[in-house]
């Protein structure tokens, strides 16, 4: 079943040890929306600037990634972000950000072909903007958001609004426990399952990640990759990898979550293998179930 | 097939969130061989003092850990630990240690019922001592050893003849980055390989472990706990009953692998739900296998 992203098409530029890119592709929902595109029909919600270049929207519909919602405001620009990685690359520091285009307040323009579609997947973007997106399709069968710090510290009182209005949750550790105060993952997913959400999946880095609801628990451990040249992206890659396999299932049972998780943690590791999307623009679906069956086998 | 293990036996106060106990049962040795015992013949080798409580032999034994290799020095000290846990219990700091009887020159006597034992685990002891042990028994089938920053910074040298002489090491990770200088933990493995032994098995606490031999993978999460009372013994408990798996299997297959890290997890976290062996002591193998069953289905 189809999915829609909303979330941010962006110019990042990267410093890791192993190099550095000016004016990349990046974008929290170039990420998500391009690694759901591996798993079901993928449509894309955002806004650039008049800067913006058209190979890089060529990009995202090689892999048949929908960019009808994606406007463009000629006389503004497009959203910027550069960063640095330091040592494990687990360390990285923000130099300068400039949402431009993409504000807090921005409401996204929803085309009509978008508006039933059944599953939502709120990327990286201000709880303003989700909820503006929710008011103005009909009800999804299941929507998922991201959030981060930005939006805890500074929205407080938006995001606890928009956590009413969603399925599911996809935060890092870090995010869990500022939201809530609690260090165990286990007693920060509990209480954020107060807040609304029905599951919660806590992403660790390095250490893999958890899917947690009411009743159930499903724990899935990173991929071991001594091969990670740009961590940009990962966590967007992966939440849109999780949506998309959801999407393609259909459904939240025990496998269907499990297979979610897989599949996410492996599209993760693709994307970190090269610089923006340099290396997940050639990754194919059968490069990903490849990985999905090694990974397998490695588990206990 | 039998289990030697060769490892401290000792008083711990301990500190936690959740209470106190003063000079209660611990040691590495101890949780280990305990650990052990729920999967194999287990026999422990180690020094006490003439201070040393009967019933805590008599808590060993009520599990059938064999121990007649645990030397009693009337006119000494059993070694002595105290430690405070803070916040998440991820943190802890040293009070203070005495060595006493168990010094870093500690050679043990070896019984002679003990010296065709086919798996062999040398606990968190000195390399002086392990090397010690090693020489005075027949060639075992498997040996593995732990160690510690106190040996990796103070006694680098009888550290790495030791591991010339292991088939095994088990760190956490901690240790992999201080004894390698290599943070991620595949390239840490990859140069423990290097000095040695054919495998490492690394700890990552909350995180889980992995297995890493030249050309083989294997990873475990975490058991997800809301309920950690004393991580005391945690490390050496998961040592344990890794061990006391593979000793049980009889081979290092992949299945017998998966098999021993699941089961070291398993027990681990039952182990940290009392203080010292207050919960540990009444663990009995179904309850163990059981909580295996569900861990297996909340795993990818």
């Amino acid at each position: 079943m189809p999915l829609l992203t909303i979330g941010s098409a962006a110019y990042d530029t990267l410093e890791t040890p192993f190099g550095f890119r000016e004016r990349s592709l990046g974008g929290s929902g170039v990420y998500a929306s391009f690694a759901a595109s591996f798993f079901t029909e993928s449509r894309l919600i955002g806004v650039v600037g008049g800067d913006w270049k058209p190979e890089y929207s060529g990009l995202l519909r090689s892999r048949g990634v929908d960019l009808e919602g994606l406007e463009t405001r000629e006389n503004e620009k497009t959203t910027y972000w550069s960063g640095r990685y330091f040592d494990d690359m687990n360390q990285r520091e923000t130099l300068l950000f400039e949402g431009n285009v993409m504000s807090e307040t921005y409401i996204p323009i929803v085309p009509d072909s978008y508006k039933n579609t059944p599953y939502v997947f709120l990327g990286n973007g201000s709880p303003v903007t989700d909820v503006a997106l929710l008011d103005s399709i009909a009800k999804p069968k299941l929507v998922v958001a991201d959030t981060m710090d930005f939006y805890i510290n500074g929205m407080k009182k938006e995001l606890l609004d928009l956590l009413t209005k969603i399925d599911g949750l996809i935060v890092n550790d870090g995010e869990a426990t500022l939201l809530t105060g609690e260090r165990n993952f286990l007693f920060a997913a509990k209480k954020i399952l107060e807040l609304g959400p029905k599951f919660v999946v806590i992403k660790r880095g390095e250490y893999g990640a958890s899917y947690i609801s009411e009743n159930e628990i499903y724990l899935v451990p990173a991929y071991p990759t001594m091969n990670v040249v740009d961590p940009t992206g990962a966590g967007d890659a992966f939440a849109g990898a999780f949506m998309g396999s959801l999407a393609e299932s259909g459904d939240l049972s025990a496998e269907s979550v499990k297979t979610a998780l897989l599949y996410a943690t492996v599209v993760a590791s693709l994307n970190v293998e090269g610089f923006s999307l340099e290396r997940f623009q050639f990754v194919t679906r059968a490069e990903i179930d490849k990985r999905a069956a090694e990974f397998r086998k490695i588990l206990v």
